[in-house]
């Protein structure tokens, strides 16, 4: 695989061939507004946190079109001056976005990008992927950690990702609450620790799993954790690495872990447990691995099961079961006017114009439960309505509003600089604190309301008539 | 976003852990052989079809690590002279596998590597993580053709897709039956087909649908393809499509297709084709998207819904609902004798040594249903046994057996011109086509069985009883 960058290409064709018909019309440089939303808590959850913004606004300063891009557009049938035009390509418009580690809501506007439609249409295809993906990892990260206590959570999962996009999952897995990582160029490339034991194949490689767990000692005595479940954890595993502990002890050294890769960790755990105390080996921590998410993480805890460390794969990187987070990117104002997206059903209906979006904060700083839509350039409203249900609306008088959308770059380039990806992590914990415990848990979660201002409602409602006519 | 290249560093730290413990003890060039397997097919299904090999092999010639990743390495704590002997790491493995595109099954060697236990440990991580996904998506793209005759299928998942994952997502969904994708840059790329049309954003961006039509049909007259149902199919979208299918025939032009994106598929792709046939349209087809998969297409296709070219997303680009193929990559020999790895279900337990697989095939050519796993050096076998119930047997004398495992690398080059992407999707077919249909129902498919020789499994058993002791 040859060197893989991020340039105009990325994308769907049709951004192009639209890209070519405002071109050739003379509309290349008509103002568009887009939002990015999604409609649907991943997980059947309460809530999402927002995540990969940083890594869009790396790309969206890059993105280029190279000329070997430009040749091809031309070979598969795209307009030969149009095509040339993006030579000079390059990203101008301005971004409002929640801030990265928010918790997000549905229909929402979490993003809104004003530009050039050209510009705005071309990087239509990156942003979802990246925000969509980010996203959904970041949310199974965090719904990780919340049963987790102050548990050690790595990222174990590089093996049974989807390609190279486990590189991201690893940087949005460290903003949804995990400690590390066994991803190695992750680990390097955004700061995150990295953390590596031996596989199974190692003591294989030896005659005899003493031998093999001595060497590793011997050799990697920072950090040792010896795998104790390849031949049989409690008669071979778990006495062995008692051995080795000892002889570690003698030398000064300290074994830091054994890890549990199979079987049934609870029942394990707690032998194990109980083994490594006889031996006096009270500090030596046990790590667990295999096929764990939230739901078996809470098992194990409502089981007691004597576990410091989980080491998580496949489920994390993946964000199984839901593999996507359903984000869209819908035009909400170009050419000077305001515009909707009709549809059969009435919660597909689109919001339009510029928005905002303000949190309701009780007395206490914490969330009343509550997040308001409405146009960019209004005053805190003091009633909200439901988008689908208008006979539905809430009283918002004398409550704290706090405004989410902020502007993040202008013109192209960012405006600040952007936060350490430990200090994204920091603020995604501390606003899941301010979260009330209804919205968290995992079955039938309260449903957070999203409502739209008074104004936005009428300007929905108008324009959705003209459109009926 | 910087470049991504895969580098050394593409891979779990304890691959490097482990290594380090091998260069120090002076077992670096220890010869290992490790098979690539999985245990489960995906969706239920009754096969795999495997892919990324192609992949595979170029990051296996092109793989080292960067002074960067070396000064990394020593920063995390690894040995210093380990580290900086990594400067000159290169792959010198050999690889035997089956040829990419291949319908495979569960627990037979589908690839096996012969190297150095360094060199191999350390591309354990990339080799499961290409694999495991690239032939997670062909497999899910093979069960969507299965479906859906000689329509044709586009990707369009790149914006759900796992980040960069996307990118081989579509060469995946190529060699599962996909004639096309939206996604320029793996278009490019992999030299496959690049479709796009239009987004509702551009219909919005007008302030009438018809306008929009008629600059798209004007300015991009060849395959043009007309989304309606921005704001009502019926009543405004299809007859502006057959407004503008008329000026383009009068201008010598053709409308290519409409493309439906919302609501009842069955029941509008039925409608649709009425009034385009009522107005002289026959040859305008009907393409359709969203949420599709093989148990929608399915449906449809019983609903006798008209469609002609399906627009799949979401479900193809991330396999869903699997999210991934269970692959692993396990040891069988090393240090000049065969290895396996004990578990407490006897299903998990390796297969030791150098091995090969056969098909069995009929006196028709077609597949018998059964493949054997041998030994590397043995001859035809003439029964094979369950390999976790040994009193079942089935005779495989007289039978045709076809070797699956080919060499595909030497000393770290490939042996021959690797297959175009093209052919590699028609042998996927042309397999697919020899594999009775019992095993591909989407509904409790036949098992294909997978036995092991007489003398793998004595050999199998010595070894479990030799470390049970």
């Amino acid at each position: 695989m040859k060197n893989f960058t991020i340039t105009g290409t990325y994308t769907d064709l049709y951004q192009l061939t639209m890209a070519q018909v405002y071109y050739l019309t003379g509309k290349s440089n008509q103002e568009a507004v887009f939002d990015y939303f999604y409609r649907k808590n991943p997980y059947e959850g309460g809530y999402t946190i927002f995540a990969g913004l940083g890594t869009l606004l790396e790309v969206l300063q890059d993105i280029r079109f190279t000329q070997e891009d430009i040749e091809y557009l031309k070979r598969i049938g795209l307009n030969t001056d149009f095509a040339e035009s993006l030579a000079d390509f390059q990203f101008k418009g301005t971004v409002y976005s929640v801030k990265e580690g928010e918790v997000i809501f549905p229909n929402e506007p979490i993003l809104r990008l004003e530009g050039s439609i050209v510009e705005a249409q071309i990087v239509e295809t990156l942003l979802l992927n990246i925000l969509n993906f980010q996203s959904l990892i970041a949310t199974k990260a965090a719904r990780i950690r919340s049963v987790s206590g102050d548990r050690v959570l790595s990222d174990f999962g590089l093996r049974r990702s989807q390609g190279t996009g486990g590189y991201h999952a690893t940087r949005a897995a460290f903003i949804g609450g995990f400690n590390s990582t066994s991803n190695v160029k992750a680990a390097h490339d955004f700061g995150i620790p990295a953390v590596g034991t031996m596989a199974h194949s190692f003591i294989q490689s030896y005659d005899d799993e003493l031998s093999a767990f001595r060497d590793f000692a011997l050799n990697r005595p920072d950090n040792c954790i010896l795998l104790v479940d390849t031949y049989d954890t409690l008669k071979s595993g778990v006495p062995n690495a008692i051995e080795v502990a000892k002889e570690m002890k003698a030398r000064g050294q300290r074994l830091l872990a054994v890890r549990l890769d199979s079987g049934d960790l609870a029942y394990l755990s707690k032998k194990v447990r109980k083994m490594l105390d006889d031996a006096g080996f009270q500090e030596v921590k046990i790590t667990a691995s295999n096929q764990l998410d939230e739901w078996v993480i809470k098992s194990l805890d409502d089981q007691g099961a004597p576990i410091d460390i989980f080491g998580i794969g496949t489920s994390l990187v993946t964000g199984a079961p839901d593999a996507a987070l359903d984000g869209v990117y819908k035009l909400s104002y170009s050419n000077g006017k305001p515009r909707i997206k009709l549809s059969e059903n009435l919660k597909k209906l689109t919001l339009p114009d510029k928005k905002q979006v303000h949190r309701v904060i009780n007395g206490d700083g914490r969330f009343f439960g509550a997040d308001v839509v409405l146009k960019a350039d209004e005053h805190n409203p003091d009633m909200m309505y439901h988008p689908s249900e208008p006979d539905k609306s809430l009283s918002l008088q004398d409550m704290k509003q706090e405004p989410l959308l902020h502007k993040v770059m202008e013109n192209g380039q960012t405006v600040t600089p952007y936060p350490s990806l430990q200090s994204i992590a920091s603020y995604c914990q501390e606003r899941l604190s301010l979260l009330p415990d209804e919205h968290k848990r995992f079955y039938y979660p309260h449903v957070y309301k999203v409502g739209i201002s008074e104004t936005l409602l009428k300007e929905r409602n108008e324009l959705k008539n003209q459109y009926k006519k």
